[in-house]
């Protein structure tokens, strides 16, 4: 198990309805040598990629990616903002996504200065499960032409399809745990081999 | 000049209606090396006091409070809640705050879980105008019963109310720029002395 996954164990809650709550060092309350550890692992496993920027979501991906970073060298972080209404403005990339879980339709939306042909990007986020989000985020780089050099992400619900569909579009993604079952009576958790 | 506002010198942007475009390294895009200097320069500032907690408010703020939070030892971040319509769940702390700027009220929201009598709390955020987010940050920490051992802000504008409003009530309150004025039409911008 690595640092991530132990502590999931540790201090992670299963609720029923396939809830894993991780507010107490993740998302809510963080620890930020926990994302340090993190970031050197996203580093080791992407090492090689020519990344120069580092792409997230408001507003708990920020601070994972904002560690990271710091394991990147010369990357800068952007995070994307999220808004129910869109905002007509032409500096900006939009990308409509339809959330699966709440049945209703966000914006993504990321300046123009921040995001252009020259970048090679590693997306950071907290939770893969769906993947709504992430595919909002692949399509504004696509929009900017950008790079999409890889995705790092902490938490991946492996019974859930968004992983399975990004790596099938040929995404190097690396989800740091990938829980596989959990058991909301037990408390148990079982994760992926990786 | 520190290396903050050395930045805002070479790339913030003066726009009409006292506005300051920082978005190009503060938050949207966000230079975490830039974000490690002032963690180091907060460490100094705050030397001696015990701080245990790091409390921020989305979004902006989380960038800079965890990477700042690395030279706290120990501290993990919190990040309070933006939110129109206030959640009734007892387990959260909420404040409402009136926003000067836009004439409606938001809410503050922080988990009980993640605030309480033994924390000894530093609060960072990006910038500080007219200070309504930190008067709601400063309100959820007196629910909670901890101690606010001080504020650590990125850019104040000097020339609007908030800064000496919350050193008037006696908080150790550290800005790292302080602008007193800008002027749009030659760009220049005027650092407090400090």
């Amino acid at each position: 198990m690595n640092v991530l996954e132990e502590r999931i164990c540790k201090d992670g809650v299963v609720k029923e309805g396939n809830v894993l709550k991780v507010d107490s060092f993740l998302n809510h309350q963080m620890d930020v040598n926990l994302f340090n550890e993190m970031g050197k692992e996203y580093a080791r496993r992407f090492k090689g990629k020519n990344i120069n920027k580092i792409l997230t979501i408001e507003s708990s991906g920020i601070g994972i990616a904002s560690v990271a970073a710091l394991h990147f060298p010369g990357a800068p972080v952007v995070f994307a903002k999220k808004s129910q209404s869109i905002n007509l403005d032409g500096d900006m990339y939009t990308a409509e996504v339809e959330s699966f879980t709440h049945k209703n339709v966000n914006h993504v939306i990321v300046s123009k200065k921040y995001l252009t042909p020259e970048d090679h990007v590693l997306i950071i986020d907290d939770f893969l499960a769906n993947g709504c989000a992430l595919q909002g985020l692949i399509q504004i780089c696509n929009q900017a032409g950008a790079t999409v050099e890889g995705i790092g992400i902490a938490i991946e619900k492996g019974f859930q399809p968004g992983g399975r569909m990004i790596r099938n579009m040929g995404y190097q993604l690396e989800s740091l745990a990938i829980v596989d079952s959990m058991d909301a009576k037990t408390g148990t958790i079982k994760f992926r081999e990786q």
